[in-house]
């Protein structure tokens, strides 16, 4: 059934990367010395709420394309007056902006990446723009073969030009496109464009005290995996 | 001078491929069998002669987008049939345009890149498409970081939109960008968008015959060199 698969495409945030250990991690390495307490996973979590409304303002055309970079630093400056975070200076701002370039992948997934490289084609459908996925790319050793994504075809997730705009630039089906995510509405969105769909379960996405996270049906998607590796053993990679 | 490069951009054919050695081989390969005999370096000299035109059409606007792949493509048809050349099936015919995609990197690119990679984001700057860009790729193990260039721009070099759109998905400044190519209106069209510019000596591009190729002057660009080891070497990497 699978057989015809040509190519996989990732979402990167939550799927690939652990982005609220990493963001709090920085916020507290930045904030904590200047006198800032709080529960950094929590002020994560906040930050990352800003970004569904951010996008659905770009995908609704109600303000002209912006990349995820700059959402991610208004949506930055809007949290820290909100908190009642101030004195910090332009660069330190940038700075922590960009501990979303800076994070660590999930334990399993450079080995299962370079197992389904020898096989698939390997990229990155994310929201996130192109600089920051390369960044990201080379900081965590993510051997992508092409990153694709809501930058190269002015669409944010789940809008299906972003999907339809990469099975283009592959020049490939749809249904050769296997997607792959640990969010189900990416995914839904997908299969009407008629990709092929993989469920990857994090459940530690969302912090330890949200670890029971509810898995899809079983039959759900074309694939499910706990793993990239255990992926790439149900890929026969 | 150079201390503020962050990213490379590399032209392709002809730059990190040997396009003509390729597909002489691979046209010989099929046609031979079949009883067609002629000099094979030569033909694909005059496939390649009809890219700049059929490109200049889409870059005049006179028709609408098509990709490299499509334009190699219809080019072939055209040649085929100039040269008397017939009875391919489809699939041959396909099977002899995705020559494209199995070319051999020069001897010192696999080094060069890898090297150059350490210190810098190395990015493609082609007027191939994405899916032949990255299949190349992926036979000739060649580490890109990201695949830009004309189809992402929906640009054909030397348009200034093919240089100005790279830098902005980098988003550095020009001047932070080192476009590297064999080809000198390359990079003159890429100068004058602020970029910095290293030629690369290539040659035996044109063939054996042709290997008396002109050098420019030793400061008509930022950097100069004889292979992308030497270009790694002159880098400091």
């Amino acid at each position: 059934m699978l057989t015809d698969i040509k190519a996989l495409t990732f979402d990167v945030f939550g799927t690939v990367v652990d982005w609220r250990s990493g963001v709090a991690q920085e916020a507290m390495a930045l904030l904590a010395p200047k006198g800032f307490e709080r529960d950094w996973g929590a002020f994560a979590d906040r930050w990352r709420a800003r970004y569904v409304p951010a996008m659905e303002r770009v995908r609704k055309g109600e303000r002209p394309w912006a990349s995820l970079d700059d959402l991610h630093r208004e949506n930055l400056v809007g949290l820290l007056e909100e908190e009642g975070i101030g004195g910090l200076s332009e660069d330190e701002v940038d700075q922590l902006n960009h501990a979303w370039h800076r994070l660590d992948p999930w334990p399993d997934v450079v080995e299962g990446l370079t197992r389904l490289k020898r096989r698939y084609v390997i990229a990155t459908l994310s929201n996130g723009n192109v600089a920051l996925t390369v960044s990201m790319a080379k900081r965590a050793g993510l051997p992508w073969d092409v990153i694709l994504g809501a930058e190269v075809a002015r669409a944010y997730k789940p809008a299906p030009a972003a999907y339809d705009r990469a099975v283009e630039l592959l020049r490939i089906a749809p249904g050769e496109c296997l997607m792959t995510a640990a969010h189900t509405y990416d995914l839904d969105a997908a299969a009407t464009r008629g990709l092929r769909t993989a469920y990857v379960h994090r459940p530690l996405e969302y912090g330890p005290d949200k670890a029971d996270r509810r898995r899809p049906e079983p039959d759900a998607y074309d694939v499910t995996a706990d793993s990239f590796t255990e992926l790439a053993d149900k890929l026969g990679c």
